[in-house]
């Protein structure tokens, strides 16, 4: 950010009165410009005993496998945000049952949602960010072609935990160094 | 937004090519300025059979009370976050116990996660954001003088789930009309 998005003027990095962190800041206008952390929501669709896993057509990570998900916008809800993702992704519409990984990625500012989701057809496609999609069994996984950490922690989770019948919630904290 | 932060070209508003949203756009360098939900994080603090909440000093709702809570900064997790603010607002340092309201306030573009906190001490005082901070018994709760309903909501629950002696997460979407 080098000028104002309101006057154009240069921006200046400063601690804002009562404030307690330097911001970008506007000597003309006034304005403060705060940069927070993003949400990305996505869930991890279950079909029988298969999950949905999709390639990526994008970077970052392009012909990685990874869940749909992507950014929440404005006017959503989490849930929202997660259905939506997984209709752009991979044409697929998916029936949320719980939030099951949630993930502070704080080398990146992302907080992730991952909803635990019932596909209840195996009716799903490609699309513009998605080069493939498909239905993995556990052993079927491309461990070695996972796009993120968090989606080999989502499926290692539910693994896991289908053995035990159970899926709580499981919370993270992912830094630069792990 | 006006004017774009990089090159100070006036902005327009625009689907980019690949995307299905419009967004603030560049005509001369061609940046694309997302703007996404943020997230507020902060905890209900318990000490003994009492909830400590804060007098808010700053708008909105100056003079309501609230539960220390405020917006997620880069490089932290949620957790973390939550820490931050109650030291910040009501000088006392928490353990928190786990996750228990999560609100969507799609009006309003918020993600909020309140944790619940067990307050080691009755050790606390106001702040620059707080006019005063005190403990309050389930009798004393000022119901008609809470900020907002996310705070009304964290309350309910407790003073409800503390008679079953179990404390399990609460999802919740807040939308304008409600």
């Amino acid at each position: 950010m080098k000028y104002c998005s309101n006057c154009a003027t240069e921006i200046e990095i400063k601690v804002p009165e009562g404030d307690n962190l330097p911001r970008h800041t506007c000597p003309s206008c006034d304005s403060v410009f705060y940069v927070n952390p993003k949400i990305v929501a996505g869930c991890l669709p279950i079909y029988e005993d298969k999950v949905l896993l999709c390639k990526r057509a994008i970077e970052p990570r392009l012909g990685y496998w990874t869940v749909p998900a992507g950014f929440m916008e404005l006017g959503e809800s989490t849930e929202e945000a997660a259905l939506r993702e997984t209709k752009e992704e991979a044409n697929a519409s998916v029936e949320l049952q719980s939030l099951y990984t949630l993930t502070s990625i704080t080398h990146v500012n992302q907080v992730q949602f991952i909803y635990l989701a019932k596909l209840p057809k195996p009716k799903f496609s490609t699309s513009s960010e998605s080069l493939e999609v498909r239905l993995f069994s556990e052993e079927e996984i491309p461990w070695d072609e996972l796009a993120f950490p968090t989606v080999k922690n989502a499926l290692c989770f539910y693994f896991e935990d289908r053995k035990k019948g159970a899926y709580p919630l499981h919370e993270i904290i992912l830094t630069g160094n792990k």
